[in-house]
């Protein structure tokens, strides 16, 4: 096995360049192995394989620094960089990370797990290195896809700027998670395609024959081969920007990669690199499907098939489901992802209705402005997006969809703790980021039948802008919970009772998945004779104020319970209500505290932060105590 | 007086085209004379007046959607569509806004005050056209500044994509606020000047000499003047990105104007037209100097002098010299503007390290991630930025800087009510949206002394990110407020005392601008023998808990003050950590109920909101007398 030879950085320099295929292909099987066992990021893994051994023959580690943009891709890296032995313990909680994270190697430049960061980071690298005066090089690799966002030109037109040496690798596997969109996506294409760059070259010579003596420079042109075709087609818009192209490249080349990343290397000024290589490669149900194995559970090595799925609908698929059914009944509605058809339950929907499907690339910023300009021009849009990619569109929610008042339905899906993608995936943010914002109605409902209700609601009955979040995974039922066994209809700022009785001490009023969670407590709670209330709160935005100051009086402690952060979430504006009333008992706030959360698995990590069931129903416990040794209670 | 016969949309269509010249010329004179007055947007209203003009020949209004990018652009439309004779009241509390507002006209297609939303607005309207089945004319006009926001680039690629009709201007002044920069705009700069032109015609013939044969070709293009030209040089960015490119036209010459754009209209799919035209034209001091013209206040119209130029300094300018003085001393602090060299006061810092500064261009998203970068990189990085801007960069600074624990130094300016620029501009979130991010230090400074102090603190005591914000304009002086005339040096997380005696009933814990406020507050109260502690918060994250929790015990009332909306604010995390401390007194938040702010002048806007000394003691002595009727208080 050569994969043995290595385990430092830059060991994989002292192996023969012959002998690099077959350590490829020790890679893949050996990521196969691991991945279908853990469950990773399997696609853009296979896909990079060649690219990241040639980059590592040419760079060395940690004094170079290899930026990766969203890190999931960077698999064979942290292979090269020591860390084989660590995959068992993937996306686990304190094993290896699925992204890059310098805490975890020096040979990881920088946290990556958001899409289109790598030129902008490898450009602050590149100009603290000018200024320093160190030697190090700075490569950045940019998939396709990472390019559709804007940070991502943002930071080409600073390098083309700034001039510093950089080398940005243009990881080309035309998609980025579904297909990739839009003009520059066009531009790589006719790059990348012989059909592409032939059409582009009939356009070409159309011009020229209106010009006098065209056709003779046709010919001419023809004859040529590097000349005026090099001037003309190649990696136009980077060159027009200022930055030298070169390519494409066959990414599962490594020796061609090799020379022109030296090549690259010894340029001045940045450099762009495109390869092309496939998502998936050298496994054919991800070569097939690259949009599934994206990011997977455990799956069956043989066929690919996922193991492990549950029976239980996840809430994701009861959105997909019902956003289709609303718009079969109201035409207006429009449907809007940033790169995540499948992710996001949409793709059902582009099925029925695409032409009024949106797939704006990985741009939530533009996917919110788009989506506040569809309702000015009378259409009702649904943009659904994970909770943390939307803190990418937070002043377009602000500035284009909530000054204006939009009725726009943003459905918030992978909110609270997402578990595996750990740190820089959690929605823990967006209570607070949402409920801030004048106008924006925020709801989050108990089980998967309230989200179908919840969806229903904020299409049929509100008239301005509308958050739903809801959390990754298997949908809780709710329907047989507490007194109140059917469902109330939801009304704009009310909560729902789920269990009362008078004389009850504790009130658990909880939002979202926190809400099966006091339910749960509640039950604990009875055994050590506390009669504890619940109430689902239903609005994080605008709260139920008629409950907070005339149904409250009565309670000893009142518990705010939520799956975000403290700093003004859910429980500080609760707080704040009931402080405003003259509630003057006890208060308790069951929330994420001020930090971020690592990846592991979402039962494991809401237990560590307390959120789960018993450590509510012991922190009630205690926090009635410690009342009683003050004297503040009966 | 032509102007005078311009009083509805639409009425500039009976004017005969050999009149508009004139029209134009009256214009100017009309903004000259109303905003040396009022103040207002100078430089960029004088550029456009032709190109305003030309578009309302060729649209209809209100039928076809004008989008204007940073609406301040907009006087002339304005003018054009019945406001003419609201100009007196420009940017006043409830008078004429200084940007667009689908609410003040519905020839004001959208919202807009911040840069880069033009083309995405445009593309949803168009889109919602399409799928209504409309035939309205959609145009969107932006600044080549605004092109280098991530926002616009998003958008132009997705309207390469869906392919609808869809009329972009791009008016080319060549800076954006501050110059512009970055490889679009080099690309811009050699399509607009002839010697970019040439430079760029050199390239293509010395290509093309080591073609065989390109000797000849090289003679045949130079006798051509539309063919080869037009296929090689305009637009190409563009045109790479399948929008089809018109230009460069003149964008003073309203004839050729009316034709371009009826020619683009006519066109399917998106059309991009390069209009060039001059930031100020025609009135030379705003010429010489379009920085200084981009927002001023009222001005001598004879030498284009400021009026009332105040002899206290700006915060900003307290922030300008200080951090010179800093990067004197420390040699890794470079500085950051997104094309804000001027406004927020690191012209200087520039003057003096022109190679520790950079200006990004209006790219807060990526200045936010160069910054961390940078700082990863070895340097100190301190990002001037506004308040409302940065919203644009809130997911960087979660993902990019607080993750990683990076020391940037954000100088949040135009923090809380800013005026005249009205419902977009107002600093108002940003406690809450900084204040929620872990780890990451938030300061405001109660006067500029405070504000030095805490520069200093940031950059030398501090190793992780903070934040300091502060307001816009004059800078407090509370150098003799209260009892400890001393101010009290600054260390993490500790608030400062400024007045208290035994005995106090109420306290005022204020933030920033709040705590004068107080101190005048404290004043009012006195006379109606309340006697209130007032103490300085400086941090709002951390928050000294030592303080609340220990040293609020014996007040009635405790009263939090922020300039910064209610939701997530201040005040919740305030009342947040006294309800832990088992507080149980009344309490009172003062702070901006969670609504957007208008225009107006900041002194009336806080009395609005109950922001200023008497409202707040006003507020307090009913809080106290409504306690004592509740008989909760002694």
């Amino acid at each position: 096995m050569l994969l043995e030879k290595i385990n430092e950085p830059n060991d994989i320099k002292k192996l023969n360049a012959d002998e690099l295929p077959l350590l490829a292909k020790e890679i893949r099987t050996f990521l196969l192995k691991k991945l279908s066992v853990t469950g990773g990021h399997v696609a853009s893994n296979l896909g990079d394989v060649e690219l990241t051994i040639a980059l590592h023959r040419v760079l060395t580690f940690p004094e170079d620094r290899l930026v990766w943009d969203v890190g999931h891709q960077s698999y064979t890296h942290k292979i090269l960089t020591g860390r084989r032995d660590e995959f068992d313990s993937l996306r686990q909680r304190g094993g290896l990370s699925g992204f890059s994270n310098p805490d975890e190697s020096d040979c990881d430049a920088f946290i990556s797990g958001h899409s289109s960061t790598s030129i902008a980071v490898a450009l602050g690298l590149a100009e603290a290195r000018e200024l320093i005066g160190g030697s190090e090089n700075i490569v950045a690799v940019i998939g396709d896809g990472a390019l559709t966002g804007g940070l991502a030109y943002e930071a080409l037109n600073n390098a083309s700027r700034l001039k510093s040496n950089l080398t940005i690798i243009l990881n080309d596997n035309h998609m980025s998670i579904s297909e990739n969109v839009g003009g520059m996506s066009t531009h790589l294409s006719a790059l990348r395609t012989s059909s592409g760059y032939k059409g582009f070259k009939n356009d070409v010579e159309e011009g020229l024959r209106k010009v006098p003596g065209g056709e003779q420079m046709i010919r001419r042109i023809r004859r040529t081969k590097n000349g005026i075709k090099q001037l003309l087609i190649p990696g136009m818009i980077f060159e027009n920007m200022g930055i030298m192209y070169l390519g494409p490249v066959d990414g599962h080349n490594i020796p061609a990669m090799v020379r022109v990343i030296r090549q690259a290397l010894n340029v001045k000024g940045p450099v762009l690199i495109h390869v092309v290589t496939k998502k998936g490669k050298g496994y054919l149900p991800a070569e097939k499907n690259p949009a599934l194995f994206h990011g997977i559970g455990p799956f069956e090595l043989s066929t690919g098939k996922p193991l492990d799925r549950s029976e239980a609908p996840a809430y994701t698929d009861i959105f997909s489901k019902t956003i289709v059914r609303e718009a079969i009944k109201d035409q207006r509605i429009v449907a809007i992802t940033a790169a995540m058809g499948l992710g996001t339950g949409l793709r059902r929907f582009r099925k029925y209705f695409p032409k009024r499907y949106f797939d704006v690339g990985i741009a939530e910023g533009f996917g919110t402005t788009f989506a506040a300009a569809l309702a000015a021009g009378g259409m009702l849009p649904v943009f659904a997006v994970y909770s943390s990619f939307l803190q990418r569109g937070y002043d377009e929610l602000v500035h284009d969809v909530a000054i204006g008042g939009y009725h726009c339905v943003f459905a918030v899906d992978r909110a609270g703790i997402v578990g595996k993608d750990g740190i820089t995936h959690q929605g823990i943010f967006d209570l607070t980021y949402l409920t801030m914002i004048p106008g924006f109605t925020v709801m989050a409902p108990k089980d998967g039948r309230e989200l179908e209700a919840m969806i229903e609601f904020a299409i049929e009955k509100m008239d301005s802008p509308v958050a739903i979040r809801y959390p990754r995974g298997e949908a809780a039922d709710l329907s047989d919970a507490g007194l109140f066994g059917e469902s109330e209809s939801i009304e704009c700022g009310r909560a729902e009772v789920i269990e009362k009785s008078d004389g009850d001490r504790v009130l658990l009023f909880a939002i979202g998945s926190m809400v099966e969670t006091a339910v749960k407590a509640a039950q604990i709670l009875k055994e050590s004779e506390i009669s504890a209330s619940v109430v689902n709160a239903r609005f994080a935005a605008p709260l139920d104020q008629d409950f907070l100051i005339y149904e409250t009086a009565g309670y000893d402690l009142i518990v705010s319970m939520e799956e975000n952060v403290r700093s003004g979430g859910f429980g500080e504006h609760v707080l704040s209500v009931l402080a405003d009333s003259g509630y003057r008992g006890d208060f308790l706030n069951v929330s994420i505290p001020d930090q971020f959360v690592p990846h592991g698995s979402c039962d494991e990590l809401k237990a560590e932060l307390g959120l789960d069931a018993v450590s509510v129903a012991s922190s009630v416990i205690k926090r009635l105590e410690m009342a009683k040794i003050n004297g503040g209670l009966s």
